[in-house]
C-alpha cells in the first residue's frame, strides 16, 4: 500500500484549548512530513452518531491511503478498545464505540484491535486517563502514515460483531417508502439526514416528511422562495432540509435523531 | 510566473462542518505538495462586501504567485460565472458576484472568465448544486498552484464592464471631506472602513464621524482612555473606529456599510 | 541547534479575521518551507496569564527546536520590550509582558531582549502600531526557524529580575496544605488549576476545596456521577475541577483567578 502522508483529524474537542495544537506536535515528532488536515473539531460533544456520519461522508476526497484519526470519545479511561481499520483503500483509527459504524459497513472492510503489545511495540507504552488522542491516535496515525506500522500489525483481526454496533442507523426502505432521521446539522441550520440521493432519486415523485410538514424537493436552494422549508440531495448526497435564507433547526425546533421519511407514491401519483 | 505553491482560502463557511477539510483533500489529490492557509472561514454568511474587503487586504502578504480562492457565493447552481484573475503577481479564483472586485480595480488586473471546455481539460466535469468550492475552485486552485494551467488557458480575457460590479464601494473624496463606510467587523468589534489611511493623513486635522458622533484621531488604543471612541488608521491601512478596552460594533449599534466621514478643516482649522 | 522547521502560534486572535492568516503569509514568505501548527488563538483576549499557562503546558509535545510564538499583547505599540528565550531546547518569542514567565522558570532557560539593531539586521524595519504579530514576530521566527538567527544574535542576554513578572503564579505549599488558582477553564468548561499533579501525588487524602465546596478527587471523569463535582489530575498534569457530563465554570460562576486549596490531612488523616 503505498503512502499518502496524510492524516485527518476529526473531533469534538473545539478550537479554544490547545488540544489539537499538541496532537500534531506528536505527529510531527514522529513523521515530521506528514501533511495535517482537520475535517471539523466542533463535532457536537460526545456526539459519536455525528462524527459517524462526517467521518464516513468526507473520507474519499481525500487521496487513497490517507489515515483518517476519529476521537469523540466519551469513554475514555475505561476499558474500550481501540480500532484500526482498512477499507476503499483508506485507513481509520478510532475508539471502538460505533464511530466507525458506516465504514464498517463498506465492502471489503478489515477491522483489527489494537493490542496492547502493538502499542508497546511502536513506544507508545504509558497515556493519561482522559487524552488518548494525543497519547495513543497521534502516535498510531504518525506510525501509520509514514509506514512504519499496518493495519495487520496492531492486532488480530476480528468479526464486526464483536464491536459495538453503529453509532449511525441506516435508512430503511420499505413498501412504504423509506425511513431515515437526521444525522448531522450543518452551520446553516441545515438538516442533514442518512437517506442516500440514491433512494430519492428512485422515486417518481418523492413526498419528504419531517414532523407533520410534507417539503416540496428542489435542485437547488435558489428554487424556492426564501423562508420556505425545501428538501433538496445535498453536496455529499444524502437528503437535507433546508430553510432558504433561514435556519430550519431552529426554525422548526428539530434537533440530531429526528426522523424525516419519503412516502411512497399513491397510485395516482405513480400513474405516468 | 514562477510557482509559489501556496494556496490561500477565504469562505463564509465556518468550522462547524467539514467543508474546508475536503477541499483540502481535493487540493492535496492533484497537487500533494500545496501548502494552504485559512485566510477566514468566518465571513459574515454570504456577505460578498465583508470577502472582497479582506481578500484585497490581505493577500499582499503572501508571495508572489499565491493562489488566492474566495467563496462567498449565494449564486452557487445558477448560471453565474467564475472568474480567474492575475494582479500583482497573485492569482485569483472566485465567483463573478462583485466579490474580486477590490482587486480588478488595481493596476493591470487582467482577468478570464473560467469556459467550461477550460475545465473539462483540466478533468472537472461534474459537481454539486451547491458546493463549487470543493468541486470547481478546489481543484482549479490546485492546478493554478502546480503550474499545470495559466490563467490565460481558463478563457478569453474579458472587459471588466461586463463583470458584476465590485461588492466594495470606494471611498469618495470631495471639496466636503471623505465619504467612506463601514467594509469590516473584526473579532474586538472595531468597524473597519473603506477610507485609506492616505485619505486620513492628508488632512492637517481630520474629523471623523460615524452616526452623530464627532471621533478623536489617535495613533494607538493606548493614547485614549477606557470605553472612550477613537478613529485610527489600522494595521491593513484602512481608517477604522475602535471603542478602548470595548467593542464599537456594539456599543454604538453599527453594521457593516454604515457611512463614516471625514469632514474638511473649516478655514479656521487650516489655519497654520 | 538543529531547526525543526516547525512554529507553534498562540494569541488571542480569534479565528473570525485574517489575522492569523497573514502571519501564515509573512512566515513563507521568507521560509517556504516552515510547518505552522496553531495550538489556540482564542486565549480570553488580553489574557497573558491563561496564554502563559497554555503555552508552557504545550510546547514539549513538539520536537526540540520548534519556535514557539505566543501574541497576547494588551501593550502593542507602546515601549514593551520583545524577549527571545531558549529554553529546554525549544525556542520562545513574545512581548515582555509575563507571558513567557513560566518558561523562564525552567531551569537553564535564557532571555534576551530583541535589539532594534537585530531586527534591522534581518530586514525588520518597519511596522504598525497595532500588529506586531505580522509585522515583528512572525518575520522573527521564519528566520529562527529556517536558522538564519540565534536567539543570541538578537540581543544581549538579561537577568531575569529585569523582566515583567511572571503573569501565572506558581502554587504554594506549607504546612497547612497547598495554595492555588484557576489557571484556564477548557472549552467544556473545566476549571483547569495551577497545582501540579505532583503536589496531589504526595497527599495521601488530598481535600480539594474551591469556594465552600469540598471536592472527591477521581481518576477519570467515568468514576463519579453525572452533575457531581469533582477534582482531578488531567492530561496536562494539573489538578482540574469538572462537573461530570456538565460545566464547572458556568454550574460553580467561577472564573479565572479563583482560589483552589487542598488541605492538609488532619492528624486522623494521617493515621495509617
Amino acid at each position: 500500500m503505498r503512502r499518502s502522508g496524510i492524516i485527518t483529524l476529526t473531533t469534538d474537542f473545539g478550537e479554544r484549548d490547545p488540544f489539537v495544537g499538541v496532537m500534531r506536535g506528536v505527529i510531527w515528532s514522529r513523521h515530521p512530513g506528514a501533511r495535517i488536515a482537520d475535517l471539523t473539531h466542533q463535532i457536537a460533544p460526545q456526539s459519536v452518531r455525528e462524527g459517524a456520519f462526517w467521518l464516513e461522508r468526507a473520507f474519499r476526497w481525500f487521496p487513497q491511503a490517507t489515515v483518517h484519526v476519529a476521537v469523540v470519545d466519551p469513554g475514555v479511561g475505561t476499558s474500550r478498545g481501540i480500532l484500526a481499520v482498512k477499507a476503499e483503500g483508506h485507513l481509520f483509527l478510532a475508539p471502538d464505540n460505533g464511530l466507525l459504524g458506516p465504514v464498517l459497513e463498506l465492502k471489503g472492510a478489515k477491522v483489527v484491535r489494537v493490542a496492547p503489545s502493538a502499542l508497546a511495540a511502536l513506544g507508545v507504552e504509558r497515556w493519561s486517563a482522559t487524552f488518548h488522542g494525543r497519547d495513543i491516535f497521534a502516535p498510531l496515525a504518525a506510525e501509520l502514515a509514514r509506514g512504519r506500522a499496518r493495519i495487520r500489525d496492531l492486532g488480530d483481526e476480528i468479526s464486526h460483531d464483536m464491536l459495538v454496533p453503529s453509532a449511525l442507523a441506516r435508512a430503511i426502505e420499505s413498501a412504504d417508502g423509506v425511513e431515515g432521521a437526521v444525522a448531522a446539522i450543518d452551520r446553516f441550520g441545515n438538516l442533514i439526514t442518512n437517506i442516500p440521493g440514491e433512494m430519492v432519486a428512485q422515486r417518481r415523485v418523492p413526498r419528504v416528511r419531517v414532523q407533520r410538514r410534507e417539503l416540496e424537493l428542489c435542485r437547488t436552494y435558489g428554487d424556492a422562495k426564501p423562508g420556505a422549508y425545501v428538501a433538496l440531495v445535498g453536496s455529499f448526497d444524502r437528503l437535507e432540509i433546508a430553510c432558504v435564507n433561514g435556519n430550519a433547526a431552529s426554525g422548526l425546533s428539530v434537533g440530531l435523531g429526528e426522523p424525516v421519511t419519503i412516502a411512497s407514491e399513491s397510485p395516482g401519483d405513480a400513474a405516468p
